[in-house]
């Protein structure tokens, strides 16, 4: 048992060279772009190579809703692709990237914990490969462009009142979340109202990671909408021309990266969308790339299955071909106990009762979870106060479920903790039991889809949307959008629109605040709630204490 | 003779594997941070550990007063490095970084050009290695520090009207020249008029160019001045507690980068902070790093030597210790005529008395150069339509004037056309005939330094500045500022203030329109004409046109 930090055990770490962790894939030191001595990128011209080749066995690793007291969803990603190949399996996981700019109000963290990380932490921390540079850069050309033309006679007749593409920034800045461009004069432009969202929060990041290559890149940047006339005409990325110039900025942003596990596997770690008001997954092009390197890839998708899993099927899955072949859902007991409704001080004590209490919100996304026609097997993310009794009664409830549960001691012990899980899952997925398919076809009406979701995987009662919203669903469906699937931005804590309601709840509504059109992500996204785009810094930020020591180590980060 | 473009040249080029350019300077492929095959960082261990190395000789490229002929100055500052490779010296290069942004409104350029360029040129162009984007974050995170310490209770008692750190973008954007923030009620902060700068403008690109390391980065962040009170308090980011988590994340971008010449000879290309508001070079540390493993490193400085070649010895030469064995002035025939009065259209006959009559203005450069203790030879960049004549009559000019012009091919033959030049610039070098010694010292009142410019290398009569220039100069004075060098903002185009007068003028003023205090660069802007800090698209910017062709090459960047 470690008592070292994440951080301690990560500086530790006997990091190979890259392209030893690129030759575990077949791939020579020509096949990738070093980044450093432990960071790559594979290249575009390799890609293209190898698509030919067989898929590998995809495996998302999904999880409760979140609790205060954690679940440990990516440890748990890191632990099973350690504990497969330690089994002799040729396996790789993927990962998104974390945004540099919330750093800097709160500690940065770990990818996976304890002896289940990937690394180096410190880069994926800070610039790592320049991805998000790159999707801040091609967001912000857009937006220059859109001034510029409105500038030089707005030949497209742009509203400047209707003007719905902002402008990005990686940083925390509540200063410019509402801000009023083009003062100063003539020279300056036409003033008008706009604002600054986060880069994670761009479309342009949805998009690079739901594109399947650079020509669908470009397209799907072409149809972004970035303004209105008074006519209500959408004028996009491509009637402002800027959808080539971004692809050129994109070119190297699309190339998947590869870093390492502390075990010196590989790990794609590439894209990272929101996953409120777009769908939270790492980016196709690297899953899909790990697919034809490795026999099993291992992936995960945000929040919790009703969110994050419920998208990975629904959007990531649907626009990339992708069936998974096994879904683990992540639980403790520590959660199963809040969901029981213990409170978090009180989390070390044995409450066998109110483990078996929380239980039905693990019971329900299991059910949802099968409903896409794919086994689910339960992961039990050890913790050090968890006692026998208390385990056994998840298994018990479990089993009564049609699934198993099988405890795992990865953040202790690494990929030895995970060979129960890596054996079965490997088990599950070479068996190809499953028949997936998504929750909805194409053809179904927006607002049905969204019932659909709300009924099906949040169990409510029923959507209430204003008329606004619903003739907002279908004048896009007169638009020819009305294939697209929706992209749910809700609480994470709940099945439902009120974060505080734990369990299994059912008998609740689901209202919808505002509906918004990504048309070149490819989807609809439907709020039910406050959705923040620019984060604040606290009073403290971690910016204060972050620095260089005497060594030249980064201090303060994490 | 060679009919390609420069970018038909670049994408010709053989390149070799980056750690074969390392190589040459003894360098294992440990002591560099590759990006990719063809580019490189020198990492911080190595650097260290070379400290105590003799320094190889310093050669400053510089040029006439630049006129629309153009005058290839880092063309020849590359064919020179070429050259002395050629004739079997150990030598490197270093230039400035391109700014991403303005690519996308005008198209970009080479380094260099012909047969004598650095390479890769679209990654020069485009992201590179990541060090703008890093100077993007650090400068924008102590924006959105500064906004959020006034936040929450404004500890400092900053006056909200007297914020001058701005914030800045990579980017052409006319629209964020002048803004107003923190719109949007309470959660937002408190509304501010302020502006958006590109990147390249930004103090923390002139501080990362002038630091000696990372300590001495971080104490100069430190010292920069964001605001000031309502008692004319001035609030530095040190107070702000921004200085260590901005050179967190610059720590990367410190490492100078290494790339190759068309003949796969070392050069580094580091920084690149504007030449009116700023110094105009690339950064010390290349510099001093390039001086430790070359036996001779060619450096080129902005603009002509009256703005450039003055702030390379005023600014860089003074902070870094830094003493040029030789000074190369780059001329080209047409340069000569333009001075001499011919239109650009003429340029292409024969004219030697209009030859004779520019000459004036490179005499006086000559002068100037002199006068800081250095000798210098002039290069008369060869251009297809030069006459023996007119050759014949600049080397008669410049032999009276107690120097010597040597013609030079390289552009249409590499380092073949630029033998003779290197020959006999290694011999002065080596013959250490230089006793140089920046133009005033430290001691000299602010004004007085802007006198003694604006006199012995402008030859203007007198200096005009009204009392509230004077008074300010005096305050930054008594507040301990005194010691500082100045850092002239003037047209290039002229000794003079005024953009069309040519050649060698004299009789004439310079009015001071406002002056800036870098504090942490470390110098005192003088600003004597319009300054740009954010320019705009064209009607038609080249992002229009820019592209990936079916092969997956860049289109339209050049």
């Amino acid at each position: 048992m470690s008592h070292k930090s994440d951080i301690e055990i990560a500086r530790e770490a006997k990091k190979r060279p890259i392209q030893e962790i690129a030759e575990k894939l077949d791939m020579t030191f020509d096949d990738i772009i070093p980044y450093g001595h432990d960071k790559a990128k594979v290249s575009q011209d390799f890609i293209n190579s190898v698509q030919d080749r067989k898929d590998g066995k995809l495996i998302l690793v999904t999880a409760i809703n979140p609790t205060p007291a954690g679940e440990g969803k990516t440890t748990t990603t890191v632990g099973l692709g350690d504990g497969l190949n330690a089994i002799g399996k040729k396996a790789a996981i993927c990962i998104r990237e974390a945004s540099l700019g919330p750093n800097f109000g709160m500690k940065g963290g770990a990818a996976g914990g304890g002896y289940a990380q990937v690394v180096p932490m410190e880069d994926m921390n800070l610039h790592f490969t320049g991805d998000f540079h790159a999707i801040t850069s091609a967001h912000n050309l857009l937006s220059a462009m859109i001034d510029n033309h409105i500038y030089w006679g707005n030949e497209l007749a742009i509203d400047e009142r209707r003007v719905s593409w902002r402008r990005v920034v990686d940083l925390n800045d509540r200063a410019l979340r509402d801000v009023v461009t083009s003062l100063g004069g003539v020279a300056n432009g036409f003033p008008r109202q706009t604002g600054f969202d986060i880069t994670v929060a761009s479309e342009v990041m949805a998009i690079l990671c739901l594109s399947k290559d650079l020509a669908d890149l470009q397209e799907r940047l072409g149809d972004i909408i970035v303004a209105y006339t008074r006519e209500r005409k959408a004028i996009t990325c491509r009637d402002i021309g800027a959808d080539g110039a971004m692809t050129v900025l994109l070119k190297d942003a699309m190339q998947p990266n590869l870093v390492q596990t502390l075990e010196n596997n590989p790990a794609f770690v590439h894209g990272g969308p929101f996953a409120n008001i777009a769908h939270g997954c790492n980016s196709l092009i690297a899953t899909k790339t790990a697919l034809k390197l490795a026999d099993y890839v291992v992936t995960e998708a945000g929040f919790g299955a009703d969110l994050g899993a419920e998208k990975f099927m629904n959007i990531k899955c649907r626009k990339g071909g992708l069936a998974p072949s096994v879904v683990v859902c992540v639980a403790t007991i520590r959660a199963m106990k809040m969901n029981g409704g213990v409170a978090k001080a009180d989390l070390g004590a044995e409450n066998v009762d109110a483990v078996k209490a929380g239980c039905p919100n693990l019971g329900r996304h299991i059910e949802n979870l099968k409903s896409f026609g794919v086994p689910v097997v339960v992961a039990i993310n050890h913790f050090v106060t968890d006692t026998d009794a208390e385990v056994q009664a998840v298994k018990d409830y479990v089993e009564g479920h049609g699934s198993e549960a099988i405890l795992c001691k990865h953040w202790a012990n690494g990929s030895a903790g995970t060979k129960d899980l890596a054996t079965r899952v490997a088990e599950i997925a070479d068996a190809d039991m499953g028949s997936f398919g998504p929750l909805y076809n194409d053809e179904m009406p927006l607002f049905e889809k969204i019932e659909t979701v709300a009924k099906r995987i949040y169990r409510a009662d029923e959507v209430l949307a204003d008329k606004k919203i619903r003739d907002q669903l279908k004048a896009w469906e007169e638009a020819g959008y009305g294939d697209l699937p929706v992209c749910m931005a809700k609480t994470q804590y709940s099945f439902s629109t009120d974060p505080n309601l734990r369990g299994a709840p059912t008998g609740h509504s689901v209202p919808i605040r505002e509906v918004r059109l990504s048309a070149g992500a490819g989807f609809v996204v439907v709020i039910c709630g406050e959705i923040m785009t620019m984060p604040g810094l606290p009073s403290k930020p971690a910016a204060l204490t972050i620095g260089l020591d005497e060594a030249g180590d980064v201090q303060g980060l994490f």
